[in-house]
């Protein structure tokens, strides 16, 4: 069967555990949706609010006098894929349940590989965690290493490195599981960021590897037929906000890379988004990608909406190319 | 291949992070001997001081102006099971690699159905998180159902239930991978409790399932050879800690329950251990089950230590037996 890669966006998970058991039912009738329409569907998602809520709260607690740790960012990932798998995985064999579905549903904790030399490591970029004053900023810097920034004139946070992804650990896990039938959610915030030491060992690092870019390696690896990001809007425009904005339907490698040039995207927005779905494209055979809302995925699916990313768009048009290879 | 199911407790695991993450090394040693001695090994685990951390944390942090939410018990569970599940992994596959073992190593976030008519949930007896004030288990009893109650002249706890595994939800998923050779580490905690409602959704409780229990079930299902409980102790006594304590080197069923009847085995500790064991023996076939310590596992399986119930020990002793199955 056909696999589809869907990646999943953490802000579209809510900010409690109330409000994502009610976002991930709209979710789970999405992935039941595309299960339905003939494919095997793997779920890469996002944990930005989640891990940094619980990285946050731990932090805090520890800091404050609770008798609890501090806990590393490696660690705090691991129980965002915990947390967020467990609702998806429940509200997915619910739907499936309903619609009276025989399938399997599963989280995989996964760790995926960055490289240490990553120049990532040299230029720590993403801030993560509560926020400190100088004076208690200078302190942990000195105490463990870490490095902190300014954030936005609200105080001190610390910054980890964005690599690459290169290895997803445990992909034969999540083969195996996608042969049987199985719909599987894995690579949760881009996968738990791991270096492979000399001896081959695996060890956490604190780092956040891009969702989009992870679950981009993963359909890349699992030779899926498509790779889906799912975000805040149904198509992707150029000229975005601007009198002369227009949506894409469909655009070929060639025209994403000069839309890349021309700055029509926003970076940390739109741009990594583009650039996953066209390192996608490029090393796969006949892979396409697909960026469209959750709302409009099934519909995308079959060309009414969405923007679709593929090697050539010449000689027919998108609904057409969707049928062909469905 | 033969199925061995690991029932590893929580204590076991140390109180943080950097703590369980070199525990998990000598778990891992001997879960990969296990592997190596012809077994496919299926890891059962404990989680009573991390998912205490996590909830202790969260609602501390919750209650103290961090702005984090509060968080459900049971998804303070799977974040748990992310937590503990990776450090394992990681350690496992390391362990592996150091052997040139080409073999994998995945925990699945796991649900366990419980009934939620269970006499448990009528008498809460768990003590979960943080203490409190009376005053603020009042007014948090009124604003959210919750029961405390006092703990030890401490504070107030709440309680919650701990009622009966009655069905693994992801238990094909863990059976597919078995086959497949991986090591898998699941019902993390007991499993997740969830309950099944009249349409067959799940739902999440606030509910501590017995670790010992679930993997008993667990061991059941997949039709185990033996399912091993690792504890403190080498092997179980009777007479515990009296003049005329006696190890057991093999009991069978009848013998088990007239020492569970003469009261030799104190409750929460030694008595649901042995329980478990006899639960698993009593439905399979050919099952045995062994209580022993991590220290000594790989020689309790060869007869040397540790505690062996089966069905009935005549005619041989522990050592031929082990071999006769193994």
């Amino acid at each position: 069967m056909k696999r589809l890669v869907i990646a999943l966006g953490g802000n579209a998970l809510g900010n409690n555990a109330e409000e994502q058991l009610e976002l991930v039912k709209h979710t789970a009738k999405t992935i039941v949706d595309l299960s339905q329409e003939g494919y095997s569907v793997i779920v890469g998602h996002g944990n930005g609010p989640q891990v940094g809520m619980i990285n946050l709260a731990m932090d805090f607690a520890s800091n404050n006098g609770a008798n609890t740790p501090s806990m590393p960012f490696a660690e705090c990932g691991s129980m965002s894929q915990g947390y967020i798998g467990y609702h998806l995985q429940q509200a997915i064999k619910n739907e499936l349940r309903r619609r009276k579905i025989k399938k399997n549903v599963a989280t995989v904790v996964t760790q995926v590989v960055v490289d240490e030399n990553d120049e990532a490591f040299k230029n720590l970029t993403k801030p993560v965690g509560m926020f400190y004053t100088k004076e208690d900023a200078i302190k942990i810097s000195e105490e463990k290493g870490f490095t902190f920034v300014e954030d936005s004139g609200r105080g001190y946070r610390r910054v980890v490195a964005s690599p690459q992804p290169q290895k997803i650990v445990e992909l034969e896990t999540i083969q195996e599981l996608v042969d049987n039938g199985t719909i599987v959610i894995t690579v949760g915030g881009g996968g738990i960021p791991v270096i492979e030491k000399e001896d081959e060992t695996l060890e956490g690092v604190a780092a956040v590897i891009d969702k989009d870019k992870s679950s981009a390696k993963l359909a890349k690896d699992l030779d899926a037929e498509m790779l889906v990001i799912l975000t805040a809007v149904d198509r992707v425009c150029i000229n975005f906000n601007k009198p002369n904005q227009e949506e894409l339907a469909s655009i070929n490698l060639e025209e994403a890379s000069k839309y890349i040039d021309e700055g029509h995207f926003a970076k940390g927005s739109m741009l990594p988004k583009v650039e996953a779905c066209v390192d996608f494209v490029q090393s796969s055979t006949n892979g396409k990608a697909l960026i469209t809302s959750l709302e409009k995925a099934k519909e995308a699916l079959h060309g009414t909406t969405g923007t679709i990313i593929c090697k050539t768009t010449e000689g027919f048009n998108t609904s057409e190319k969707l049928e062909l290879n469905a």
